[in-house]
């Protein structure tokens, strides 16, 4: 188990490095490489394409972006900025240049951070035609004044968006989403983590002798990519999902962070707060005030799917955000793991998370099932506690979850409970919650 | 702005200089004369008046009071307590008398507070036949032994009972009752600020280009008046009313003071607390047990209306309470103002009070729209994030006060932003709460 | 009343002395003994047999189990262990045995408390044929090596086990259930304690000249009694039971303890917790969690009554518990008289808890009726301020209980109010919620 866990929180670390170098943006080669990438490692994954000027709601497929190559050279030749040697030196979606300007005028064109002279900034101009350059705040400050060449080989034309999408049937109808992004260029965090955990997590499910509940797995650009994706399927997500997670910022080791849904009292909500809490992760609990990823269109009024976030450092919290100090360096094996490792305990609370009720009025005689210690002293009680508690609680009108929650138990420990005790045939099993009544 | 505000403040205070030495009681000239000077700054005020003897509900119109003049004079002839002096001096509703006792005798009838010997006392005795003098307790101590005459020249006989009211039609048949109170005799905040700060909130309402709610504006003697109202008109204040505010002790400057409906959860209750916090202003939430004006009929259970108060100091909480020391040192134009802005910003909060609904299933492209500004950088969003919260929300099933609160805005700006997304065709607005169901 | 009262706590403590020394166990004469007792002070007492074998739910009766003698004794004939000396020293149910054996062997059939070492543990092997001593650690450390003669005269065979049970009919159909437990041996607060204050509880309602509710008292053998006992009535017992209580653990000065019902939001709950903190009570809020007596059957979910209990020190929470040493000198007549205070309050607060709707719209005149001061001055409002909010929050939708809790009084003042109230047809009393629509 240890060896596994190992073996996954390396896989995962590999894979962060192999598809980091790529350069994506909402749509083009970046994305299609990062895709056909994780398709080597799950087979079943689709690769959808939706062409430039399709509607999605309120929205428009954008043109497809390529970059090739784009530098900052001065009058002596020499490449002071190089789109080769870090791929957030280009706004994301800048158009094609290729002129030569005074210092004055390049000047307005680019972006750098006083504050971390070190750090290159990501910035993007997906909706508006310009191009800019973004460098650390050391290079800019370094350039001179004079006239320097400026060179973007970029291509904005009608092409498709593409998007990953993998349905893993359960016994159940019933859905649990598992949304990640693959639209930013080099960064680590806040990229990379997020499809690698999500990797991971599919071939977990996959590897299940019995899943409950059906899996829909997307990677999707942010935001334009999830609204096109909501755009072909929320009404049957509205009907069929009960659960779900945003997996974005999966991969250091500083922090734990939740983000609740909207109405923050869904069943993710109830399922990740009970895990960060028997796991005994310290986490910082934020509003969903605070959102930034998916969960935006997802919660949204009209949508209002139960999808809350597991993270590590949270996006826009942590001074490597959104700059080329995200890097691979900013992420481990460990930070991802411990990230896998708290969203898979969620998807086990949720597999085991059903309605128990009692089969029989009063407490069970334990004693002639080989449940209970057959001499009664004064403290033998205690052993058997957990189990009589559970029993007590189980009237089929709370779930496992707030059983556990009530009785100051784990999932884990309760689901144990609850198949021993169905198969002495005290407890039955339901997947809703019942009102029963009850007559003798 | 500042200089009508201004205007508004020194008009208030002129007011209640110009009714504070009229003597008000339950019925008679001071009630009709206070009525009287009001109904020229609001010439729609209709002047009723009921029968003594009338029933309304338990209760009976008592028969109309008039006083015109009083004293207590000793062997000499000297005057020693006048009510021309301060119509405090005598007890409200005292039949007549002219008699010459004895010290003894008389200091049955005399009313006076040791604790603040300068100050003289109000006293009534509305419904037991009865007379009496009050007086400070300085000019208590100084009567000797003796014969004194005393004099009540007081009628009490068949007469009618007045009040005021006011229907300022909106849109909307639902309607927002304002409930003020003219039976005190010359008492500054506990009864002139009252009817000042309602006149120029009528005239605030009066000049709105476009009013929302119907409002009903009632000036009635405390209790007997209020009663006698709803005995009129309960049943279509119980189908119609969905906030209200009783106006009483409006005018010092020492504190806020908030009491609640009898249920606490009122429109009303929601509105007030919204903009006394997002006003940060401090006050004393004080509990309905605290109650003790018209909210006494209004909330008792079988009208059940929402109505809740806003009052500067409240009544029975400082020391010049239902004393003379309640006089026009105690109130002041800016006390009057403060009051007047939070009640007219209740106002204005309610007017603006709609349930919103998002017309598209996941977040608007604001940017089309420009609603957005058109570079992201790692900044930008901080701009439109309470526009974005506010959609984020809008689901047509919790008000823009809620939403306000929920967001951490407050309800101008939401008001701002739901009338602009709103143009743009981003919302609808509702007079009442959706339980929609999406179906795209 | 202080004399009545002091011979009611007298009593119960001398009940206590005579049914001590007996010796309990589930079945058998010791039960009957102690029934038989408690029927000479209730006559109406009504003493039920199941026959061994029977089956009630998931459990069957024991056989009876008779014991009248046991003893460990030396090679020299030297008794060391004698049941005639404590009834305890004989696990409960142990089967006969007249075997010598060696100390070693014999030492797997001793029970002792090494950090108690004059106290004898008390232990029964109620579902599992065995046998055994119990002993204070002392005696254990004495026993030398060698041969000991151990003996017990024991007898389980099919008989009957039994149980006692009192109805006192009321006004209503409705119930209120007392079960308290006659299954230790010679143990005082959690034994003798029980039945004695449930006794007199009993004497109270039978002395009541009006009495509302139905009242069932069960005297049960714990656990197997109680379940027996809703196996043959708990159909009818869901349908009318509206509270319970079950007494244990009465009779100590130490402490008071409440372990609310399962979902702890019961009438029972509610009237417990008002008497409790009515009468400014120090006590111990234990959960449901640390239930251990019959609300283990009586809230189990396909049972689900609504019956907590008030108790001095609880059970498994004092040293003393389940040893020698919880005898007589551990409990006391005030301890006993204490609780049965605080249950007898909770049973005259269930009697007055009506649901309550004035009967007219706004305040009543209280002056014409006499309820009123008739002068108005600054404080007399205090005087009837309790009678003025309990009737501003009667309106027929919250209990009399509630509105106590509300208004910061409690039941036994409300209860006056009301009576008083109701006698002026200011109020109406209803056995159930309203949800009324006034309509004038």
């Amino acid at each position: 188990m240890v060896n596994k866990n190992k073996n996954i929180a390396e896989d995962m670390y590999r894979w962060a490095t192999d598809i980091f170098p790529i350069c994506r943006s909402l749509s083009g080669s970046g994305v299609r490489d990062t895709l056909n990438y994780i398709k080597k490692l799950l087979p079943d994954l689709v690769i959808h394409e939706v062409v430039s000027g399709s509607k999605a709601f309120d929205w428009v497929v954008p043109d497809e972006w390529e970059i090739t190559d784009a530098y900052i050279s001065d009058e002596a030749g020499t490449v002071l900025v190089d789109f080769k040697q870090n791929n957030l030196h280009v706004v994301g979606y800048s158009e094609p240049v290729d002129i030569w300007m005074e210092k004055e005028e390049l000047d307005k064109h680019l972006h750098s951070i006083p504050e971390q002279p070190e750090a290159i900034p990501y910035v993007t101009t997906y909706y508006k035609r310009d191009w800019g350059f973004c460098l650390t705040h050391k290079q800019r400050k370094a350039l001179t004044s004079g006239k320097y060449h400026v060179v973007i080989k970029s291509n904005l034309k009608s092409g498709v968006l593409n998007y990953g999408e993998l349905i893993l049937k359960g016994k159940e109808d019933k859905e649990v989403l598992l949304s990640t992004y693959i639209c930013h260029p080099s960064m680590a965090n806040n990229e990379v983590s997020g499809p690698v955990v999500t990797t991971a997590l599919v071939q977990l499910l996959q590897s299940l002798e019995e899943r409950r509940y059906t899996y829909r797995i997307v990677f999707v650009p942010e935001t334009i990519g999830s609204i096109i994706y909501l755009s072909k399927h929320s009404k049957e997500m509205r009907e069929k999902t009960i659960a779900g997670f945003v997996v974005t910022c999966v991969g250091d080791d500083n922090n734990y962070s939740f983000l609740p849904s909207r109405k923050g009292d869904s069943l993710s909500d109830r399922i990740a707060q009970h895990v960060l809490n028997v796991e005994k992760i310290k986490y910082t609990h934020y509003s969903f005030l605070d959102r930034g990823s998916d969960e935006r269109q997802y919660c949204s009024p009209l949508i209002d799917l139960p999808i809350c976030s597991i993270m590590r450092s949270k996006y826009g919290t942590y001074p490597e955000y959104h700059t080329s100090l995200d890097d691979l360096s900013f992420i481990s094996s460990s930070g991802l793991m411990g990230a896998y490792q708290v969203i898979s305990s969620c998807l086990k609370a949720l597999e085991s998370n059903y309605y128990y009720k009692v089969t029989l009025p009063c407490e069970p005689q334990l004693g002639k099932r080989g449940l209970y210690p057959m001499l009664s002293t004064r403290n033998s009680g205690n052993e058997v506690s957990t189990m009589m508690d559970f029993l007590a609680y189980a009237d089929g009108n709370i779930d496992l979850i707030d059983i556990a929650n009530t009785i100051g138990s784990s999932y884990s420990i309760c689901a144990e409970i609850a198949s021993n005790l169905e198969k002495h045939g005290l407890l039955e099993k339901h997947t809703r919650q019942l009102n029963y009544i009850f007559r003798k």
